[in-house]
C-alpha cells in the first residue's frame, strides 16, 4: 500500500460514527477489507459471554443540540464525537440548568470535544468544546438525539495467514472509537500494512492470525469462542494500539507472564541495540484488549504494542487526536519496525541440533575451514576474524540448540544480534543439521 | 484477661518447681486451664520416641544445703532454682572440697542463682549465688536432697480452636522451667492471651492448635504422635518463647524452609512498614522446640517468636529473669502484635478469582465507578484519588488471584499493606467474585 | 612415582611420532602401562561413529626435505613435528615455488616448528622454522614422505578403579600429539600420578574411571560405546590437559551445565580460600574432549582441568612446548592439587541424617558435652570455643543432611571449609547417624 492509498483510506474511515456495535463498525470493517481480506463474523445481541452480555446494537441517525436563539451548539454532522457514544434517544426542550448535567466538556482544553461513552448505563448527552459551552446563553434548548437500541449483532473481522507450523501469532486491534486517529485508526491501519508485508514473506514459520474487534466486549466475545484454541496454539501475540504520534520509539507493554517469546525478543533487541523499544510492564489497571487476553483464566502470551501511548498525550480521547497529530508516516514506521520484531520472533525459539552426539563433522558439510593450517596462508586479518566469528556462531548454535536455550540467549552468548545468526540458522537448516520444534520440514 | 488477672496468675505460677515431668508441670498446666481449656494428655515413662525415651518422672520433696555452722546455704524453699533440675537424691555429710564439684554459681553475676539441669545424666547438686559460695567456711556440710525417680508420665496440654478450614496454625510454648519469667512463663501466658483473642474473632479462616509441653522431649513426644497430621494440615506455626523484656520489637526466627506463609507475612509487614519485627534466620544451633519441628524428617513450616531473646540478656537462665525484668505489660504488647500477624496471615495466601475469563463486570456489582465520564463531574480531587486507588486494588486483586500470587505479593505490587486490601478482599468474597483454596464457603 | 621415574618416562615418550592412530600411539600407551594398568581397546578403521568415521591408520616411516644443494631442510629424524600429521606420501622433485604451499612456518616465532595436522583432508607437507624457510635457495627440492594409510585400528586405554559405590568419576586425557610437552604429555602423566595416589586411598566412595584416547575422534568413539553408561553412572569428570607450565594456579573450565558436583566443589574451595583455582566458563569454541562430553546429546558433568592453558602461551602447538617450559615439578603440583579436589568431591554430595525425626540424642553417642552446666567447670576459654564450634558443625550437618543440601553448602553455612567437616562426617558415619545416597555401607 502506498502513502496515498493509506491517506485515502484514513480519510474515508475517519468521519464514520463507529461504536462497539452497529453500521459504523461494519462500514469501517468493509473499507479495510479492500486491503486485508478479513472474514466478518457476528454474534447476536444478548448472547451471554462469561460475566458479560453482548449489548443491543446501537443505531444512531441524528444528534443535534440547538438553542432558542437558533444556533446549533453540537451536531453529529460536524463530529461523530458530538454525541455520547451509546446515547439514548431524546427529544426535549429544556432549560440550560436542566441541560448542563448532559453536557461534557474539557475545561483545560477549551477547543477540544471530549470522547464520552456510556455503553452499559442508559444515558444521553452531548460533547462539545468548553469554549462553546461557555458561550451558551441561559435560554431554552432543544436536545434531539435520534438513536435506537435494536436486537442486532456484534461484529468482528478475522483472517488466518498460514505458515509452516499451525502454532500462531495473534495480531489484533479494535475499531470501535469514532473520529479518533492515534487511539483508533492507527491500530487497524498498521494491522493492514502488516498483513500485506507478511503475506509477501517467502516463508513463515508460524501462522499469523489477524483480528479486528470492538474493544473489551469484542475480545471477550472472541475469547469465549476461541480461547481454548489460543491456549493450545498461540505462541505470542500483540494488541496494536496508538501506533502513530511523534514518539521516536515503539512502546511495548509486556505480557502478564513476562517470559513469552515476544517478551524475550523485545528484551533481546533492546539489549543488543538491534532495535530500541520502550518497555512498560504489564498492568491490569489500564490498556486495551490485552487486559482480557491476560485475565487469569487465560493468561495468554499477549503483549501490546504502541508508539505514542494512550493517556500520555493531550489529545487522548478527544478531538485533538486527529491525522495531523498521528501522522501517516508514523504508521509506516510502526509497521516496518513490528515486521522486524516478528521476523526476529520467527527465529527466537529453541532449536534442535539434529546431530547432538559429539560435534558434527563440519568439514564434510563445508561449514568448517581447516583451522589448524590457516597460519601461513594468505588470509587478510579481516578475513580471519570473519571466518572465525562465523565458525564461532556455528559452534555456539550447534552446542546450545538442545531445545532449552532460546536463540536469543545464544545470540547474547555470542555477543551479537539474532539478526546476525539468521543466515547461519538457515544454512544449518538447509544442511539438515538444525531443526525447530514443530517444524514440519524437520 | 485483665492486667490484674495476669499478674495474679503469674504470681501463682512463678514459685512452682517445674520440670519436664512431674507434679510441678501438672500444677502449672492446671492453673493455666482456668483461662485456656487445654486437654491434658500423658505418655508413660520409658516410652520410646524416635531416638529418645520418656524419662522417669522426677519427684522433688525437699532440698537443703546446711553447714556445720547451722547456716542454710541453699534451699528449695527459698528458690526452685536451688537444686539441679532432675537432681538425684543425696543425704551426705561431706567436706567443702568434696562438695564443690556439686555447687553451681555464676562468678560474673555474684547475686544470681544459675538454672542448671541434668535430665539424662544422673547427678546431684545445688545452685547458689557466687556471693554465698564465697562466704562458705571450710567446714562439714549436710547435702540433703529428697528426690525420687518413679515410673510416671510426661504431660502436655492441647486444644484445637476450629476455623472454616481444617488447615491449621500451630501455636506452642513450653512449661518446664522453674522460677524463670521471660524464658518460661512469658510463653504460655502469651499463648493464653492469644487463645482468648482468637476465640473472640468473628471468623477464623484457619483452625488454631494450642499446645504446651515440656521443651525438647515434649515436642519430640508430640511429633511422634502427631507429626504426620501436622505434615498434612499445618499451614504455619509459631513457637512462643521469651516474649517479655524491654525490647521494642518482636524478634522472629524464620522457619527452616524460609518460604512458609508465616515467613512471607513477616517479610511483608516489615517491607511495608506495617509492623516492624526483627528477623533472625533459622539455625539448628540454638533455640527452642522449633529445632524439633524443623528437624529434617519433618521440616515443618514452624517459626519462633520472641521479644527479648534467650542468651541476649543478663538474666538468661538465672534468677535475674524475674517479673520485674519481664514486665506484665510486655506480654500484652506481644499478644497484640502476634494477633495482628495472625490476622494478616489469614489473608496472606493465594486466592482465586472466580470469574477469571476476561475482566468481571464490576459495574453490575457496584464495584466500578463509570470512569469515562467523571471528567466534568464534581468530585473533589481527593475523592478521585481514593476511588481510583480502590479500583486499582480491586483490579490487581482480581487479575493476580490465580492461585499463584500470594496476597502479600499483590499488596506489594499495589504499594500498600495487606491490611489495606483486607476490606476489599472481604467485599469481593461477599460478592462471590473471590475465593480461597480450601475455603468451605467458596 | 619419583621425580626421576617421571623424568625418564617423559624422555621416552617425548620423541615418539604419535598421531590419532598408529604405532606411535600404541607405543606411548604401552610405556604408560608400566605405571597405570590400562586395558588397551581397539576399534577398526572405517567404523561409523555418529557423524564421524574412524580414519584409516596412519603409518609414517620417513619424512625428509632435501635441496639440490644437498642440505636437509626438514626431517622426521630431527623432530616428529617436521611432517604434517597424517601427511600423504610424496616422492617428488619440485621447485621452491611449487613447494612453498606445502611448507608451514611461524614468522612471528622464527625458531619454532609449528604443529600442523590434516586428518580428514588428504594433504602433504613439512613444518620448519621460519628462520630455515628464509634461508632456502631457489633450487630444486626433493620432498620425500614415506607414509601409508592402512585398514588398521584406533586405540584407547581404559581402567576402572572400584570404590564403594558404582557411581563414577571419569578422569581422561589424550595422547595423539607428537613431541609436545605441556599440551600433550602433561595430561596422561598427571593422570598416571593420580591413578597411583587414588589407588592408595584407604577408601574411595566413588569409582574412578581412567581413560586415555586420541583427542576428539577418540572421545567420540568412546562415547559411542559408553555414552549411555556414563549418562547413568557418571557423577562428574575432568579432562586433563596442559597441566604443566609456570602458572601458579590450576585453571578449571566448568561443565556445560555449570552445576555439577565438580563445579560446586571448585566454587566452594575458591570461596572458602581452601584452594584457589582460576575458573573459565564452559565454551564449545575451544578446548579438548570436554567439547564432546558436553555436546548437547550427552551434556555430561564434565569439566576440564589445566594449569597453563592452550592458546595462552607462546609455545602452544609448536616446538617451544618442551620439557623446560612444562616443568616436571609442575606435574606433581597439579596431581597433588587435583587429588585434594577429588578428596573434597568425595564428601561434597548430599548426605542423609539417618535419625531425621527430632534431634538425635548426641549424649548417648558421646557427641554432645552437657552444655547446660559447663559454666563453672574449668574449661579454658579456648576449649569452650573449640567444643562449641565442633558441636555446631555436628548440629549443622545433622539438620541439613536431608538429601537436598550439599555438604559444600553446609560448610559455607558453618563458615568453614569442607575439609574442616570431613573428620566429623566420618565420625557421624561411624556412629551410624549419617549416610550418603547410594553408599553401600549405609
Amino acid at each position: 500500500m502506498e502513502v496515498k492509498d493509506l491517506n485515502a483510506l484514513f480519510d474515508e474511515l475517519f468521519p464514520i460514527c463507529r461504536s462497539i456495535t452497529g453500521q459504523g463498525f461494519r462500514d469501517s470493517l468493509n473499507l479495510l477489507r479492500q486491503y486485508i481480506p478479513l472474514e466478518v463474523k457476528s454474534v447476536s445481541s444478548g448472547t451471554q459471554v462469561y460475566d458479560w452480555e453482548v449489548p443491543a446494537e446501537w443505531v444512531i441517525r441524528e444528534a443535534r443540540l440547538t438553542g432558542a436563539d437558533g444556533k446549533t451548539y453540537a451536531s453529529l454532522e460536524d463530529s461523530s464525537l458530538a454525541v455520547i457514544n451509546y446515547s439514548a434517544p431524546v427529544d426535549n426542550k429544556i432549560s440550560l440548568s436542566e441541560l448542563k448535567p448532559h453536557l461534557h466538556t474539557l475545561p483545560h482544553l477549551p477547543n477540544a470535544i471530549p470522547y464520552v461513552t456510556s455503553y452499559y448505563k442508559r444515558d444521553w448527552g452531548f460533547c462539545l468544546p468548553y469554549r462553546v459551552f461557555q458561550s451558551m446563553p441561559d435560554i431554552e434548548y432543544h436536545a434531539y438525539i435520534d438513536s435506537e437500541f435494536i436486537e442486532g449483532e456484534l461484529n468482528y473481522g478475522e483472517l488466518l495467514l498460514h505458515g509452516e507450523s499451525d502454532r500462531e501469532i495473534l495480531l489484533t486491534s479494535y475499531l470501535c472509537h469514532p473520529s479518533l486517529a492515534n487511539n483508533e485508526l492507527s491500530g487497524p491501519l498498521v494491522l493492514t500494512l502488516l498483513y500485506q508485508k507478511l503475506s509477501e514473506w517467502e516463508r513463515r514459520r508460524y501462522s499469523y492470525r489477524f483480528l479486528i474487534n470492538p474493544e473489551t466486549i469484542g475480545s471477550i466475545v472472541y475469547l469465549s469462542l476461541n480461547g481454548n484454541h489460543l491456549m493450545e496454539k498461540m505462541v505470542s501475540g500483540l494488541v496494536l494500539t496508538c501506533l502513530g504520534g511523534p514518539s521516536t520509539r515503539l512502546s511495548y507493554k509486556t505480557t502478564r507472564r513476562k517470559d513469552a517469546l515476544i517478551d524475550q525478543v523485545i528484551a533481546h533487541l533492546n539489549k543488543t541495540n538491534s532495535l530500541k523499544i520502550d518497555v512498560r510492564e504489564f498492568t491490569p489497571l489500564s490498556g486495551s484488549d490485552e487486559r482480557q487476553y491476560c485475565s487469569p483464566g487465560f493468561n495468554l502470551p499477549m503483549g501490546q504494542m504502541a508508539r505514542t501511548v494512550y493517556g500520555q498525550y493531550e489529545g487522548y480521547h478527544n478531538s485533538l487526536d486527529n491525522k495531523e497529530f498521528m501522522g501517516i508516516d508514523s504508521l509506516f514506521k510502526s509497521a516496518n519496525e513490528i515486521e522486524q520484531i516478528l521476523f526476529a520472533l520467527e527465529y527466537a525459539g529453541c532449536f534442535f541440533n539434529l546431530l547432538p552426539f559429539g560435534e558434527p563433522r563440519l568439514g564434510k558439510r563445508d561449514l568448517y575451514p581447516n583451522m589448524n593450517n590457516y597460519m601461513t596462508r594468505e588470509y587478510s586479518s579481516d578475513d580471519i576474524v570473519d571466518n572465525r566469528t562465523l565458525l564461532n556462531y556455528v559452534l555456539m548454535i550447534l552446542n546450545y540448540s538442545d531445545g532449552e536455550h532460546p536463540m536469543t540467549w545464544i545470540a547474547e552468548k555470542c555477543d551479537c544480534s539474532i539478526f546476525d545468526l539468521i543466515p547461519i540458522i538457515n544454512e544449518l537448516k538447509a544442511k539438515g543439521v538444525l531443526s525447530i520444534e514443530g517444524d514440519p520440514r524437520a
